[in-house]
């Protein structure tokens, strides 16, 4: 029995000193005890030098299950370290669904040699499935599928599944199709167990299931999952013909990648991204982002220059004028993440963001009068000027006003314009309560103060 | 069959006119066919009044159902509008897993009622299932498991499989265990309809499976069950033997829920938030986090305060200093939420970390000089100063190292202590950036300029 009481931190220091030490023999002894999917986290948590020296102690034979579980970015770097004939033989088992998942990473060479390989019927299939749509149901499903015909016995679909021996593990359940292989419904192994043998298939069946389109998006496909606590689900065509099943085990990593997606977008990252990625293509990477948001940044100063005359004669401006502006950037982050995480459940839409809007504007004035009375006190305090006091106050509750409205506004009209709004969200919301916030305290000090 | 093709979004604007026309027939119609998650899902999309009047349609028989699948929060707007009766009724049908999940949320008066109906049996299984941790294994785990002895036959289990006729339809494996109930291993129904039938139940059954101590973290029972691709696991007390077991569908909803946590504690807000939670209660939460965001707004403008001379002397400090502040927030966050995703996923210990924080201090380095250059380029042009253009570019590799170096060093310190780093991480981070930005460039200014 694997030892589940060893957390991957603990595993993680035991091969990093092993590896450290060049005590391969201990290296071999950690492996020996993982899943495939563990061996990846582990990879993952290495840096390039160890990583590699870890890939080359991981046995050929799991090599390609490996490979199917680490992120794309951790991929191609081990990839890279493997050899032509390494490659083919770790994909050597994959079928047609996990050959699709890897292909486009594959070196052009080992792509071609693959093809060529492969017989007319695996060319045609493996061709199939990356016709489909990268996100859809059609890249996700498996066609390991075991149907029987609804007008069978149960006895006849037992004696069937003795003589094929091999049920796949994770089967829960069969599934019904009619002569032409038209899908008709799900029989669960459970009740196949349970019921009289005399009993036919069809009285039996569960013919009220859902069935999965082959171009839904893996997005819907997992909500579906999750509303409907499935364990797998057929795919069908539009016609309604069998075409193969999704199983739970896949829809997990959906499910997770679409979580991790939106905090790593958030911060203009990849949800691909390789934690151990190099400095020279991670430093290329971020510099992008980076250089979006100096531009915002100097917008800000920009609208700072127009009121240098303010600054020059007010010290006390320049001093307390990136208050408001992080107190807006603050309440606006809080309301976008909300936003934000309401849009990829799909629970925001055209009928209820109006009230949601209202919300956050009464939200944004209750804090903006709490907080604006608290920093007009302080700001008189230090300043020893109510005029002072009384125009920060003014702009913090402007700037939290925009920034409520802004952190609902930004996020709709940049999904109904097909952008994310997680990647884009932050950056322009920060614009938006800079400018404001700097514009508001800077404007009405020139025009109350000069 | 349900209408897989329509979206939330599609759904929810259909109810959404239905509600306000006051078409009930019409918001009965779309319950009708509708999964209670889904029904959680639209409740959950709805503001107040609109929830209240779509949950007072919603068919009592399912009513338990839609408490389980909707967050904490909104649970309790809806238990508010549920009178004693309503509540005993929606619950009758629970098992002590669904009950001790809701248990503590109930009013008073209605849980102690409870209990009081229960027989001792009932009463002892749901004390115990409470005496486990919030965010344990054992709360997770469903009593509903199918236990078989290892030295039968499979004719036998079919047999007492038949006679028990009622085998839930997400089982997909029978435990085994020896004569005094000990876990010995997992028999995946789809080996017990394949196989023949005189084979004895010890021959066929899988000895190497992870079984879960009761007492594991709910985060650790999801990495395993993600990690070995699980189905169902079966759950033990520390001297095995078998409790009951953990099913995948209740493992989805803890990988979601732990990867939207990260998301919403970056912006200083709960997962368990409820979208549309009144003006009042939200603007009360968000104003502890305002709070703690404003002291650290004053320590900058403090900071900034230490140079009102030169501040005073040079008004393109004023105008520039945000510029400094704003790109190490950026660069800093961006360090911050590859260390806050890879510390979620167990993939960052002490051996590594060295090497992390080298590769960010790297990235740091290349994309400080790169922008700074820029920033120095555009300074001169604007203000015409080459010293105040060679002054920023240096605050701006500071400002940016100290951003790399705080974005592995605080998340990191902030776990050894026990602290959620996605909650308090930002703000630090923040206040690091902001503090040091300031400091670095009008420090070097009054150096050097006055």
């Amino acid at each position: 029995m694997a030892d589940t009481t060893e957390t991957l931190e603990e595993r993680l220091s035991r091969i990093h000193r092993a590896l450290g030490d060049e005590r391969l023999e201990a290296v071999d002894d950690v492996l020996a005890d993982l899943e495939p999917a563990e061996v990846a986290l582990l990879l993952e948590s290495l840096p390039p030098a160890a990583r590699i020296k870890l890939w080359e102690r991981v046995p050929g034979e799991v090599d390609g299950e490996v490979l199917l579980h680490v992120h794309d970015e951790v991929r191609s770097t081990l990839l890279d370290d493997m050899d032509h004939a390494e490659i083919v033989a770790a994909t050597a088992g994959f079928d047609t669904t996990d050959l699709a998942e890897i292909f486009e990473d594959l070196p052009q060479q080992v792509a071609e040699d693959m093809l060529r390989s492969m017989d007319e019927l695996q060319r045609n299939r493996l061709q199939e499935t990356l016709s489909f749509e990268e996100d859809s149901a059609g890249r996700l499903m498996r066609t390991d599928t075991i149907a029987v015909r609804a007008d069978v016995s149960l006895e006849t679909v037992k004696r069937f599944l003795r003589w094929k021996e091999t049920v796949p593990d994770n089967t829960h359940a069969l599934m019904v199709v009619d002569r032409n292989g038209f899908f008709m419904g799900v029989l669960p192994l459970a009740r196949l167990v349970s019921h009289d043998p005399e009993m036919a298939v069809a009285d039996l069946m569960d013919s009220d299931v859902d069935s999965i389109q082959v171009t839904m998006h893996s997005r819907d496909v997992a909500t579906l999952f999750q509303t409907h606590d499935l364990a797998s689900a057929p795919v069908v065509d539009a016609d309604g013909l069998l075409l193969g099943r999704i199983v739970i085990d896949d829809i997990v990593d959906v499910i997770r990648e679409n979580s991790e997606q939106a905090l790593m977008n958030m911060a203009g990252l990849d949800e691909e991204e390789d934690l151990f990625a190099p400095v020279m293509p991670s430093a290329k990477r971020r510099a992008v982002w980076l250089g979006i948001n100096l531009a915002t940044a100097f917008l800000a100063a920009w609208v700072i220059g127009r009121f240098e005359d303010a600054l020059d004669k007010i010290v006390a401006l320049a001093v307390l004028m990136p208050i408001v502006a992080s107190m807006g950037g603050i309440a606006g982050s809080q309301t976008l993440t909300l936003a934000i995480r309401g849009l990829a459940l799909g629970q925001i839409s055209r009928t209820n963001s109006s009230w949601l809007l209202r919300k956050e504007i009464g939200i944004a004035a209750l804090n903006g009068v709490l907080w604006s009375l608290v920093v007009a006190v302080l700001a008189v305090l230090w300043f020893g000027s109510v005029a002072i006091g009384v125009i920060i106050a003014a702009a913090l509750v402007i700037n939290m006003l925009a920034a409520g409205i802004a952190g609902i506004v930004i996020p709709l009209m940049l999904k109904r314009s097909g952008i994310d709004p997680a990647l884009s969200g932050s950056v322009i919301l920060t614009t938006v309560t800079d400018v404001v916030g700097f514009m508001a305290f800077l404007g009405l000090a020139t025009l109350f103060l000069l």
